[in-house]
């Protein structure tokens, strides 16, 4: 079913690099780009990369003129011992099996979104006239998430003989070519593991390695499976195990690689003997066991996770992949989150932003709820670091949350558009509201919640300041990075006002459901009473910049004095923006990169009425380049809640196959993540109509004219609902839980278990 | 007389660094620091240093992030071959004469300010006991700019015996370790000098170095010249060439080293031979006939350059030292302008900013204004390079001078602080406009001046924008570092006023006076009356912000909304505060680093009335750290015209001595040659009301309470006028020209040639 798979039936070496990166596995603790076992030729434009989420090193930040307060140093995600490489050779000549010489008779690559793996099948001919099918299979397992498995099979056609495997575990060379130091927004850093110890135990393979600076230290254990008889070599090289194995082909035989990855953050002290635990343990695995339980794991996650778009198999590929890799890419324990580009390449080093809180979060929250937990524990497991930072920056309290890191320390070093979005922290804060808005979950509140919203309201009281009678945040940058450093940015204005007023809220629930724990939190943090009646006085009178005139909602201050850029003269090479203008040249003009005032009232919809919502998003749709893939999905969502079906399915058709399609053409240096999170929540938030609000849910569904229907399933304190909307009408299923009253259009609705709600939607 | 030099009777080591830049030497070509010609011992603090103006060398800039627009690349200041290294060696024992070593029986070493040079007399005695008297006298000539002197004499005391002399030059190592990374003032990069070639002739030795990137070289000539019979060795190393030299002392032997320093920046490809040559020309020259050249120049120097203080010795010599040290840093070709800190360190890595034009121009104008021309001209050679950025910086048209610079690019690699700083192009303006408003000079305005004012005016054209009728200039950053990036930086409007408004006048005064060569200016240009017509409509619509409710000139658009910096709770350690805060936490408060809008009322005076810059001022005095040595005299001339004369003279007070005192702490680095610039203009602009308009000159003078009087000369439109202020009158001298109306109080007078006018000035 091609809305279930992406396949490649031709084989173009322009899109090699690109495709690596839409083939690439990933589990959220290893990552493997989608390169071909078998190697490309020189000078091939390719990343051979794995990576591990959250296992950088540290390098020092460069600085023409350094300030105080400027981080010294960073975290960069490092590329470790890459496994991918099975080079294959026919007969006495060593013919090397290459998609680049010879002849293509046969080529599909297809990415199972149902099933977790990669196949790839080639029916070649040598230039002497060999020929054989090569057929591989790659998994990165979802049940043992050290794992990546290739599996070989060669087929002979007219070939007999000889054949000679190379398959290597080596030190990733990050190649200092493929960084383009011109583009901001890819890896600056060159960092490299070193290789601390190769061992050899039975048949299986262990390289070691060690980071330079940040003292992390991985093992990558390999064992191979053949069915046939052959005889082994191994070449330990410096940064290289090759092992080479020779037979004879007369019939099938397939080559099982198995790989085991560990570190020292996950596994302490005993990683190396867990790899090689691991390694044992799955032994009793052959491929099609392995990929049996991958097959499991991924039936129930779409049980939860799937979209259904009826009348458009193009777009329904595009959301399911875009879902598909949103799981692969998310770290499931303390130590990770999810980067920029997922595990899919080195784009912005691995670092997280606060995308995975506004755009990626929602999936899980609605869909998986464990997981979503699991990326607030990663922030509160760095809180103490935000709370030092917040120090550092000049603050008496709270938490100011690093605006990219990977271990947690501030990594930007242009602050303009990096520490002085602060609204990192209020983004933080609302993925917790949210968190607690779907779940009620007081147990998990009072224990990783609370403290980060305590924190983070403590931020705001320390940035901000009453001037006649409002009070007001001077000096940040809001989500749009074409305008740096500004007084009453809307957006943070309005998110730390929900903050304050949440961590307000919480702190009152929790008094009475969790009394005892919430007062040893409170004497823990010195939150007394008094301070939290202040976050309420604060919450209260936030200002929030009203332009009379426009009747919009400025983004700052002074954003409505300022020149409009001139659009017209602004030719199409020119976009994005930022590689054509220097920043201060973008900041003397109303334009925006991506959604801020629209992105705003769609999080806190609340704090404007719909006439003043209408005339802002018309306001900066003319002035917004979306020159960052964050911007689309919103301007998507927010059309729809605007009723303007076409503009939405418009902005929506821009996120769904980003890409698939290469729409942004850096597709290469990783897959834009927080994109594929803002695809489901157009569907979800913008289409759906979904809210979660203290009053509970809601949802207001709006079908584009071209589908026929949509489907999709969420849960809701521990419900689970499927939904269906069709031309007419919509379906609501409570499938699992107690009863639940819900607003459809305004109007309540309560829906009982296994008896679908029908609601006309044609009004 | 103690205020006609500085001297130190006593070693202290801890004062070392610091007096290296005190005594420093230079011609505006060449700079020598203070250092001992016998040397340090290990690890004492040290700059040794020769620095040649505009010698540089090309680094890069790195940027962890670096966006579009960013330089790639700075000029640095590199130290060439120092000569300063004589070594004296005493007896078959090899004593070395060193101050740290054995006993000091006397010591005493002047900076003499009215003859240029400067002594040094040791009486020591050796840890064996051996006596004998050494004298230092060191020149860096005003008349030959290539040569750089120093006369040693020996005489014995109780020792007769072998003396060894070691007297090298060598390539200086800018040591790393001196560089301090975590202060911004201070370079961030470390280049050196290769050797390319040595050369021996006669008896003179030449070194040929050249850079690393710049593709510049400099050659050293050397010659000794001592009075006694010697036997004599040469030794050449890597980077270095020792001279050693051994005679008998049993009577009093001089030693003279002549050096001399060409560069193909100024010499071209026959820099060897110049050098050669020069070497040769100054043979008949003895350090007698070189000092007496030097007291020739001086005296006519300070015959127009001097101010006298009566009642105040200390305060005298203070000024003196200023104005001594302004001489001996400015450059006097079209390559070199004055850097930051001269030629007497490595601060700033010698580059030019804006405190040229509007802290050290105007004594140069108003003392020797052909001085005041070469500093016009540096900028008419850097015209292109302007036109260029202003293009990079996304501007249709005009010319944005750089930040910081030597060869006419930008080295900022901190835009906020650095590029955004628009109004140096305004500022460059004004120096100009203050010349034609001085001088008269028709011709070198059509040559120069105009050019200069209508790429600057054109730049505002582009940067402004018309909204609600009024002309505003947005993101721009004024002279105040702690508020960068703000929309309607009064500073920047102002000038940016006065710069439009005088491109059009001296477009007007020039079709006038010069009209063919104006017409062929603007052809060149393609300016046409139409777009001239523009300036002047821009120049009348200018927004100047203007807060009612306080009746003060803000800041900028959004300053006054901001909270005020918490004074009270910041202790004296926290200052400056760029050392201790991160830029952001600045920008978020009422806090100034220095004079901003005060700064513009001084300059464009007429632009607002006594009573709001008087409430302006009493505003920002509140919240001005003056962080920035920039500050005192702008507060002290604009104290003086609202006649608050203990104010003016408490700030004057804080430049006058500020680096013989080293008030900034900072001294090592080099001298604040700014702040020197500001103490004669807290004087003439100050104390005296010294005002330059269109509608003549004028005075307003205020003698502070603690002084008897104070007197000053200066030039205009080629007359020379004295002016001495006493407790109770003012006399004015025409020392030279055409009969001269001047306001006095706004009171006409007209000066007659050689004929004192006395006004009473007790109103």
């Amino acid at each position: 079913m091609v809305t279930w798979t992406l396949t490649e039936k031709k084989l173009n070496a322009n899109q090699l690099w690109k495709n690596e990166s839409l083939y690439s596995l990933g589990n959220g603790y290893i990552g493997v780009r989608g390169n071909f076992e078998e190697g490309y030729e020189h000078d091939m434009p390719s990343v051979r990369g794995t990576y591990m989420n959250a296992f950088h090193d540290v390098v020092d930040i460069p600085y023409g003129e350094k300030l105080y307060g400027f981080p010294t140093t960073q975290q960069t995600l490092l590329p470790i011992i890459d496994c991918q490489t099975v080079q294959i050779y026919l007969g006495d000549e060593m013919e090397r099996f290459s998609l680049f010489t010879g002849e293509i008779m046969h080529y599909e690559r297809t990415l199972h979104l149902d099933r977790g793996c990669i196949t790839r099948k080639v029916h070649w001919k040598s230039p002497l006239g060999k020929e054989i099918i090569v057929s591989f299979h790659r998994l990165v397992s979802m049940i043992t998430k050290e794992c990546f498995v290739i599996h070989v099979e060669l087929e002979p056609v007219n070939f007999l003989g000889n054949v000679k495997i190379f398959s290597s575990a080596s030190i990733s060379r990050q190649g200092a070519s493929t960084v383009d130091t011109s583009d901001p927004r890819v890896s600056a850093h060159v960092s490299k593991l070193h290789t601390e110890e190769i061992v050899h135990q039975d048949d299986m393979h262990l390289i070691i390695a060690k980071t330079t600076q940040s003292n992390l230290k991985t093992a990558c254990a390999v064992r191979h499976e053949i069915n046939t008889v052959y005889y082994k070599e191994i070449t330990t090289l410096e940064d290289e195990l090759i092992s080479t194995f020779q037979f004879t082909l007369s019939k099938p035989v397939t080559v099982t690689k198995k790989c085991i990855y560990t570190d020292t953050l996950r596994h302490g002290d005993t990683f190396v003997d867990t790899a090689i635990q691991l390694q044992h343990d799955i032994m009793e695995f052959n491929i099609e066991a392995l990929q049996q339980q991958q097959h499991i794991y991924f039936d129930h996650f779409w049980s939860m996770a799937d979209i259904k778009i009826k009348g458009d198999s193009k777009l329904q590929q595009g959301i399911r992949f875009n879902i598909y890799h949103l799981l692969q890419s998310i770290g499931r324990d303390p130590y990770s989150h999810i980067a920029a580009k997922g595990l899919s390449g080195i784009g912005y080093e691995g670092h997280y932003f606060w995308d995975t809180e506004i755009y990626m979060f929602p999936f899980f929250l609605m869909t998986h709820p464990q997981m979503a937990e699991s990326i607030i524990r990663y922030r509160y497991h760095t809180l103490e670091q935000a709370k030092e930072r917040a120090k550092e920056m000049g603050h008496g309290q709270g938490a100011l949350y690093p605006w990219r890191t990977i271990s947690g320390t501030e990594c930007s070093s242009f602050f303009p558009a990096g520490t002085a979005q602060y609204h990192i922290s209020a983004d933080i804060a609302y993925s917790v509201i949210q968190y607690y808005l779907a779940s009620y979950n007081q147990s998990f509140m009072v224990q990783y919640g609370a403290e980060i919203l305590f924190e983070t309201a403590r931020l705001w009281m320390d940035v901000g300041h009453y001037y006649n009678g409002k009070f007001r945040i001077d000096g940040v940058t809001g989500p749009d990075e074409y305008t740096c450093i500004v007084n009453n940015n809307y957006y943070t204005n309005v998110m730390a006002k929900y903050n304050l007023m949440w961590a307000a809220k919480v702190y009152d629930q929790l008094l009475s459901s969790h009394g005892e724990a919430l007062k040893t939190l409170c004497e823990k943090l010195h939150v007394e009473e008094k301070e939290v009646q202040q976050w309420r006085d604060v919450a209260d009178n936030m200002y929030l910049p009203y332009n009379e005139q426009l009747g919009i909602n400025p983004q700052d201050d002074t954003f409505l004095n300022k020149a409009i850029w001139d659009f017209e003269s602004t030719s199409k090479e020119k976009y994005p923006l930022l590689l054509h203008y220097h920043p201060l040249t973008l900041y003397r003009y109303q334009v925006c990169k991506q959604a801020d005032t629209v992105l705003a009232h769609f999080l806190v919809e609340d704090e404007s009425d719909t006439e003043t919502m209408k005339r802002t998003f018309d306001y900066y749709e003319t002035i917004t380049t979306h020159d960052s893939s964050l911007s689309y999905s919103i301007f998507s969502i927010m059309a729809a809640k605007l009723r303007e079906p076409d503009k939405a399915y418009d902005y929506f058709m821009e996120t769904a196959r980003l890409d698939i399609d290469d729409l942004h053409h850096n597709t290469k240096d990783g897959l834009h993540l927080a994109n594929m999170g803002g695809t489901w929540m157009s569907i979800v938030y913008g289409f759906a109509g979904l809210r979660l609000k203290e009053s509970g849910i809601s949802l207001a569904p709006l079908l584009p004219r071209k589908w026929q229907g949509f489907e999709f399933y969420f849960q809701y304190k521990d419900r689970k609902i499927q939904i269906e909307v069709t031309k007419t009408e919509m379906v609501l299923t409570l499938m699992e839980g107690d009863a639940l009253p819900i607003l459809v259009y305004d109007e309540q609705y309560v829906l009982q278990c296994h008896n679908p709600t029908t609601i006309n939607t044609q009004t």
